[in-house]
């Protein structure tokens, strides 16, 4: 069993007035945050602030780039063509990097958000685009991809140092993917459910399915959504739970020498 | 008289299905394009194509940061605390570095647009922000200002590298400041008139006001307005007009070592 | 002493998944609810659903025009032409009055936001264009106007329904207009010393500044702000409180014949 | 043979300082005008222009809602639910109206833009949501569809007055239908060409496919890109070839007694 394991959550998912989720807290317990860059959501102020918060409790810093979609969360399909899906991930991690110097900190690692990361999830040359973005803006920058899925394989396969990751409050599929929203069983309900669950798939080095069934596959890092009403407690309960088995709790993107 | 001086002009200030000016044209006479980034004009599809041209024809690139006002191009006075003007152009820079470096190339300098170049002009503590966020994104960044602006003396100040600009196609004041925009003589007319005037001004290192006095100023780069109609065989004229006379035209940012 | 009063609030001024304040508990306790129209804050569907829940309840429905500035929700001043503010306004009411159809209902009356309207509260200008813009897209409808400002003051001059309103929750200068946002005083705290001062209002018709001077003017509507954190508690001890007094709260806008 | 036809183009596609198309041109040609609302193109300034411009030449004015996508104009496809689509549509309707109003004019009709009209030219849903939309907002509203589609099937289902139209600029396939753009033969090049083609459509009452095949229905209307290079030369062209054969040009949709 592993002896370590990373806690994401996503952040800065504000825009202007609007807040959304308990960032305070979460920024508490995990150990990366992704931040949304102004695109799905976030502006130049929550970065710099979210970006300022997570630095001074140790929190590893992502860029979260998704469509350019306001209004629907960056949740709505929308068809891009692969080079401008490449060259809006590249603003958006280039946009995060620029305020978190001016923060005093560095994004270390980028993860997709909402539909755009879905497509990529199945897609092999939506995930090839982005990973390739990253690459250009930056080859030591992390990759954090949904485990078993063409995002992982491609980041690998362009030698970005990727790490894996489940979501700790969505189910999956029989095939192993995040069974869509709107889907029966696909948001979890229960902070202890949700906790036992992540945790026994860390452990256990599997995902667990909506029948039970355990599909193996390396997992480096923990998903728990921080727009879900019951986030900040399942986040808790999961880190308590691992800690108590041994696992310790760190980010999985380190800055390069 | 000085052997050399900066030609540069505003690219890539269209969006989506719209263009503004003709970027191929000034690619081919300018040795530095001021690029847009998104806020008052510019898309990641436009700038990754406008850093891709200027690259292939030797044109140093700079980031144009502007208000968040597609609407009003960057051109309409707004309210933004010290905070927010950092913070925003720090995403700017960040983003075209970003797409620059996707697009094989790099961002040189930064230069201010319309209306928060115009705050910036007048107001030090808005300078101020500017070259704070300028020098917390990357120090060796240059730094393209209104001459004789609290724009130049806050860059210098902070220790970037400043380059002074004049612009070809506006009136000056007899305080050595632009004339608004809507002024009389805010906008000049007449290629030739527009090449003849800011060559003297090159040649004389001296802002020459709408009734004709001279300033002596530090020059080292040129403006012409690629939105201008005249732009483009302005600043053709003007070229041809300052080697005739043994000035080469070359960037004034090079990259750093 | 008058027998009815309105009572209004800001209400629909989410966007996409954001929510700002609690619309459906004000909507049990105003008579009138300004629907933000999509430039400020506020979408199609938050709109649609805004004034299906307001029609349920029986709350009269008005537009809520602001400038277009989702990231400062339109409080920051921004500079427009009379003609583009004119504009605006039209295409923001009209928008309103589309979605409203759809959702089986219609907008009875228009109130500008944030600082659209404290331009308008003090330039005469800028009030006649607001009032001439809603005089165009209809003539019948009310004008929800700060009292005692160039807002009234022109709205009535046009011939509009207008109704002058007091702000439960502001304070008020020895001028008779409102405390700036962010000067001492400027938003009042405790939702019991709230409705006492707003009820003292309607009942003297009088507005009470900050030092408790009087200044008597016409109140035809209170309004409570949707975001204030004791919003909610405000509007019901404030209704509560006049009901006992003998004054009712009702609409001030009715539907044309 | 019919003894009358519409023309119509989009006009107001423009944004901010952009413009696209020659509107001033277009408008001297056509007898419709389908004016963008601010979600795909336009804005509050160019709509009141372009309306007011409409109305002094005679030319009936349409609005042209499309999906909320400047840097798509509206052509990117994006996934909405069926009620966002009912009421995204009546807020542009609605919109323009004002602004309409504002101007001193009136819409008459409504046409569907780009992504949207594509996806409900195949989909009964979409066409059925699209046109509850225009009913509930004004039931005279006259409809102007993509000729023997699901659009022009449901808004006539719904007792609206509808129009059909072919496009002058575009291929069609065997099938009927608009070959999509892209595909091969989906824009016609040469104004004379487009205009015969066009001129042989409305008088034989067929859509004449890419292969030169008649497929028989009714053309109430003759659409011309107003972006199409030679937009204005082939509608004049086509106005002048139709006049000729008795056929004259004028607006389907008229203002309600």
């Amino acid at each position: 069993m592993r002896r370590a394991v990373d806690l994401n959550c996503d952040c800065g998912e504000g825009f202007g007035p609007y807040a959304l989720g308990d960032d305070a807290a979460m920024l508490d317990v995990v150990s990366s945050a992704s931040v949304a860059c102004g695109f799905h959501a976030g502006d130049p102020q929550i970065m710099a602030e979210t970006f300022a918060a997570a630095a001074r409790k140790g929190v590893a810093l992502g860029a979260h780039p998704g469509y350019p979609d306001l209004w629907g969360f960056g949740r709505r399909p929308q068809r891009f063509t692969l080079s401008e899906i490449e060259r809006l991930c590249a603003y958006q991690i280039g946009a995060a990097q620029g305020v978190a110097a001016l923060a005093g900190t560095r994004v270390l690692y980028v993860k997709p958000h909402g539909a755009l990361s879905n497509l990529a999830m199945a897609e092999t040359d939506v995930a090839r685009a982005l990973a390739r973005a990253v690459r250009a803006v930056d080859a030591r920058l992390g990759f954090l991809a949904v485990a078993a899925s063409a995002l992982e394989r491609e980041a690998r396969a362009l030698g970005l140092p990727t790490a894996a990751e489940i979501y700790a409050d969505r189910g999956y599929g029989e095939d192993g993917l995040l069974a869509p929203r709107g889907a029966p069983g696909a948001v979890l309900c229960g902070a202890r459910r949700i906790a036992e669950r992540a945790a026994t798939m860390v452990e256990e080095g599997a995902i667990v399915t909506l029948s039970g069934r355990r599909i193996p596959t390396a997992i480096d890092s923990v998903c728990v959504h921080g727009d879900h009403p019951e986030a900040v407690e399942a986040a808790r309960l999961l880190r308590r739970r691992l800690e108590a088995a041994g696992v310790s709790v760190r980010p999985f993107a380190v800055p390069a020498a």
